[in-house]
């Protein structure tokens, strides 16, 4: 008889490391968050470390851990075995796995985040058991993580799924030379920034730190000038969503990050936008849906990476190195 | 010993069928091109299985016919085992193949005419070899087929690649409901409706049945009007490479179809908008190339067509039956 077995899983973001205890089966057996040490490449070694022992620790008695998963921020290049993540201080095209391997015993696997939210989303999500599946997150960045015919797409050069950098309006912009059209115009960031450039804040100083959260907030509540503000993205993010079905024809497209974490203005307004432009086929066949695992998607994402990765017959097994 | 084999391909258009019988070493032992039949869905099936018989009967004494490939110009709904193809009399949402085994006993097998051209261009063309490839098609109409980690990318209901309807300016127009926007802005025939729209053929009558041909003959000539149309189609066919690019991070982007036939200008031009929108390291590290197979792409593809299916461990062999 084989024993219930479990892996460490780790979602490293820019300003916090979520990690977890996660069974085969999909139960996250334990979990803990931290902020994300931003001072060293050694410092985050070291806490990636500590935080991969301690959810090892945290396994039952009867359960095994067959290896570790890691998402994280940035760029995944799995030919030259690096990762680059130009908001975590010192990840500058840095051999992390090899690095890490020195350092704890169980196999490690690693893979961009938005690889891990549309793995997780498919896996314990909305998109549970689904073979054509596109996840877009729209935080402070965008980006999608793609699944098609039951298999990660990665691209040549694990870049993939750049979905900020969509153009979308012929007249090009300073902005979208540094981040790409669609993030430019659409992503939690620039929400925020033309909110302070069109007045949004005037009179409601107190929600200026708030950014793009204040203007959703405010659009929830028929606030007018949120609500031109949030119309002004769900364009452009239709836009992008109809892009991608029409490329991609998938059967879900599930809608993460930030924007999306509350609220249905900006939900009904991005299918709404989408609708008017997707071919028509594929947009009558494909459900948009907002993500319910919420923080989870990556954790649950990044168990996925550590299990496909060491499972014999996986259809998307090809290791990093 | 096993004999040297060969398919039949058919590559159907809805003006007209090329023939050809293809060796397994890819040589083109035998091709012909005939109209397309256009009086009823009787008179096409006897025109295909007759190409099919002419095909094989060119095949030499020591040579097996394999199998019959054929590419449509249309949506190939695998799972309904149905081909719609609006151009051609009669086909609608036939059972093309179920038809046509009824006629010919060799195994057939259909695709799109965008998937064959893309598996020919990493067949026998530019891309030979390569295994993330798009191949943009841009004629009367505008469709892409793409091939990811080596496997073609047909979406849930097999309508990838549905390019033409690329969201690429905010401003929704009539006709974008029709045809899509990209198609609307930058396909052959939309090149020769703006053509007429802004009187390029005034003064030149004797090109005004030529539609876009004539535009690109006149901007390879240093004509000001000519180039001012190329020049709006190149900044929205820039943006849909660009998108495909941020999407797909393929090695190559093939550009094919009746636009990108002759001349230097569209295709300099449409490099250079691509550059400008496309997620910059992506676009660092793809080539774009015209299709070199003019014509034959379909042809080439649709004895891929053919070969995949029929070869046991094909990674993209699964039927549509």
């Amino acid at each position: 008889m084989i024993a219930e077995s479990a892996v460490a899983a780790l979602d490293i973001g820019g300003t916090k490391i979520s990690a977890g205890l996660i069974s085969r089966a999909g139960d996250l057996l334990w979990q803990r968050a931290e902020a994300t040490a931003q001072s060293s490449l050694a410092d985050s070694l070291d806490q990636l470390t500590n935080l991969i022992v301690e959810a090892v620790i945290h396994a039952p008695a009867h359960c095994t851990v067959a290896g570790v998963g890691l998402a994280v921020p940035g760029w995944v290049n799995r030919r030259a075995g690096t990762v680059w993540a130009p908001n975590i201080a010192g990840w500058d095209h840095i051999p992390l796995l090899r690095e890490l391997r020195q350092r704890v015993r169980w196999p490690l696997q690693v893979d961009s985040d938005r690889n891990a939210y549309v793995l997780g989303e498919a896996w314990r999500g909305r998109a549970a058991g689904l073979e054509d599946v596109v996840f877009l997150a729209v935080g402070t960045g965008i980006g999608a993580g793609i699944i098609s015919g039951g298999r990660l797409i990665r691209g040549r050069d694990d870049l993939a799924g750049c979905a900020g950098w969509f153009a979308l309006q012929p007249e090009f912009q300073e902005l979208y030379a540094w981040m790409g059209c669609l993030e430019a115009e659409a992503s939690g960031k620039s929400l925020g920034r033309k909110a302070e450039e069109r007045d949004f804040f005037a009179g409601r100083d107190e929600l200026r730190g708030q950014g793009a959260r204040a203007v959703i907030e405010a659009a929830e509540h028929d606030d007018a000038a949120g609500r031109a503000l949030l119309d002004e993205a769900a364009g452009f993010l239709g836009m992008g969503v109809a892009n991608l079905i029409s490329t991609l024809n998938p059967q879900m497209v599930v809608l993460g990050g930030g924007l999306f974490q509350r609220g249905e203005y900006l939900l009904a307004a991005v299918r709404r936008e989408t609708m008017r432009w997707a071919q028509p086929m594929a947009a009558e066949r494909v459900r948009i849906e907002r993500s319910t695992l919420d923080e989870h998607a990556g954790l649950y994402g990044a168990a996925r990476i550590a299990w496909d990765e060491n499972s014999a017959g996986s259809a998307s097994a090809t290791g990093p190195e």
